[in-house]
């Protein structure tokens, strides 16, 4: 029998205001993967866990584990974690609400002098947002599970031109320990993991329901850097059938993946479809028929045969717009990741916390990608809770009600009391 | 009975290997409206015109008028102009073309020592090229026939912030003859204008005929500055149903009248419909819903029904698409310009001219613009002969065979003695 724990949400509310205050850059929030507002955020954490009395560590990535003592210390674990890093200009609570609703249960557990069966364990992930800058993603998850490779601390950051390796390095970690097989926590002793998240959608809003349970992350397909080649023309002197007009190519396949994405849609197939860009370059101009235009192409789902079908259309399409319209694609390389289900039994758990508290859920698919993805990946029971959310999120104006992230924070103290019983 | 005349096309050949000497800038050839290259190529023509013996005048606008006197002074002129500059990085032969014809037909005429009954004057128009650069289209040419206002004097060039009557002043001449209501020649005085241009489309060159023989200059319809305005959103997060992406919508839009030009193209209506611009704006990125994105529209043909056919399909669609995905369109001012039948006795006499010389032509509408267009609504006979070229024009590729040069300067010299008998 669980004695009545709540989450204490004014703990996270301090909290957020603190990150708030101490990463604003004047226009939104910045805390950026292995750079100053990332290592203010995880400080901050640090404190707090102290604070409460918790145990803490830091691997060698840079992750930070606050642990609250179970009865069993050689039990396995339940971790609920999420990042603290930001785009740049984003918003306050993408990544941070997951840690700080971990927190707020942990603090409710200890104000109740609840010790649970097992270690519950608040993980503060390093960089999930690192994709803004690297072209890698997860390394703080992926980097504690071990599933990095030493080429992938060789990427090298756009703006400052120094490696991943590098970047950790300056802030005190240990890169090297991907090259020497250790990892930052053993999966074999994980029982289950949880991330607490914003949407980042308009789902729940739309539907008027507080806290969503995911059922997956999808898996996508991606071209980041494609291209249609045509031809330069005057656009007065030159008739139609001597074009090679690359920006309307561009259009007609663009329309082509709508429509097929549509018939998809309509099946319930749950994917997306999008042209992230779809530009002539700026060399383009009045009385120039476009000769160049670039593109990049964001397809997910859940299911992966979705993203194949989509992609197939789009090979089909690229063969005959080459053929009508005499220009050439250039697809570029494709990037994408496998599709990580959510444990059925740990969707199950969440249905029941919410159901014994009393509060309504939404049943979905995630859109975005999640550090979540690694330890479903890692094999380890993983399971996501999304807090509804208000003007989608990587953006200053994202915006979360407190009443719903404490609903979302009472349904993770309960699961994890519970899974950890 | 006319003499056997020639156009001294070794003359030609030598003013444009000089033009390019002088005006080459490392990729193309630069010679500004109203700046050095321009000035460069006047002095070059005046200078030539005064070795050749030509009367020479220059008008308020900076126009430069090369004459060969005839036998009766007071009887309208015959005149054959085009323009001296160029685009920026664009070719030699766009313009200077004509202007270059005319000078080796007056020289051909001097050196046969062939006096004309009428004047016969070759006009070096400025400034053809100005709309690269002010939002405004030939301020020779019409400012020449009093066909300026000055309120298109204060337009300003977007890279200096200078007005045109600032960049005209600079040059030496007299912006403010628009205010007084004066103009550079008096339309009333021309018997007829000629232009001979390079087709800047691939025609001629797939037809393998050397010369065209131009029907009329297109009108057109264009939208410079618009746009579509959706929300930015999470291209993960966002399922089909709550996006507003607004590059799809532009796909949509550029998509349908592209269908719909090619339905009016089956029909054998002389048109062109060219999205010149259509492109997501920089923010733009990977995850990133479209919010926003712009076009430039250029749609031209010699009848102006044409134009306006492809406008009612754009604002059928426009509300269509407004209605189904979300967005607004923001399409901006509009401009155009009437279209500018050539005249047909001037049509007639260069085709005689063409058969007598027994030089083959093709009959065809003009795609661009041209300073004719302007004489031609002014009320006076003009016609055009378009000579084959390669690689289009506005770019360092553009191409031009003296041996088709050699043919359509014969055809003028021939047209201007017989016009001017």
């Amino acid at each position: 029998m669980l004695p009545n724990l709540t989450p204490d949400v004014a703990l996270a509310e301090r909290l957020f205001a603190t990150l708030r205050e101490r990463s604003f850059d004047g226009t939104g929030i910045t805390r950026e993967a292995f750079g100053p507002g990332e290592r203010m955020a995880h400080a901050l954490m640090a404190e707090t866990g102290a604070a409460l009395g918790l145990e803490q560590r830091v691997d060698p990535v840079g992750n930070l584990y606050l642990t609250l003592p179970g009865a069993d210390r050689a039990a396995k674990r339940v971790l609920l974690g999420s990042h603290l890093d930001s785009v740049v200009s984003g918003g306050n609570y993408d990544g941070a609400a997951g840690v700080l609703a971990g927190l707020a249960a942990l603090a409710g557990m200890r104000r109740a002098g609840y010790v649970p069966a097992r270690d519950i364990t608040v993980m503060a992930i390093r960089a999930e947002e690192a994709g803004a800058w690297f072209p890698t993603s997860y390394p703080g998850s992926r980097g504690a599970l071990g599933a990095m490779t030493p080429e992938e601390l060789q990427v090298r950051r756009l703006d400052t031109g120094r490696t991943l390796a590098e970047h950790m390095r300056e802030e005190g970690f240990d890169p090297d320990f991907v090259a020497r097989g250790e990892r930052g926590i053993d999966p074999a002793g994980i029982a289950a993991f949880l991330e607490v998240h914003i949407e980042q959608g308009p789902v729940l809003e739309a539907e008027g329901v507080p806290v969503g349970i995911v059922t997956g992350i999808p898996g996508s397909r991606r071209l980041r850097a494609a291209r249609v080649i045509g031809e330069w023309n005057h656009s007065g002197a030159t008739p139609r059938k001597y074009r090679k007009d690359a920006a309307i190519a561009l259009a007609d396949l663009a329309v082509a993946l709508d429509e097929a994405w549509c018939r998809l849609d309509a099946l319930g197939q749950a994917m997306v479809c999008t042209f992230c860009v779809l530009a002539t370059p700026p060399e383009a101009g009045f009385t120039k028929i476009p000769g160049e235009a670039v593109f990049q192409l964001d397809v997910r789902s859940v299911n992966l045969h979705a993203c194949d079908a989509l992609f197939e259309v789009l090979y089909d399409k690229v063969a005959e717009i080459e053929a009508r319209r005499g220009v050439r694609f250039e697809l570029g390389a494709e990037t994408g990741s496998r599709a990580s289900p959510m444990d059925a039994g740990v969707q199950a758990a969440l249905r029941q916390a919410a159901a014994a508290l009393g509060i309504s859920c939404h049943v979905m698919a995630s859109g975005g990608g999640h550090d979540a993805a690694a330890f479903a990946q890692a094999g380890i029971p993983t399971g996501m809770l999304f807090v509804r959310n208000q003007n989608g999120s990587h953006n200053p104006k994202e915006g979360m009600r407190m009443e719903d992230f404490a609903q979302a924070s009472a349904i993770a103290q309960r699961f994890a009391a519970e899974y950890a019983a």
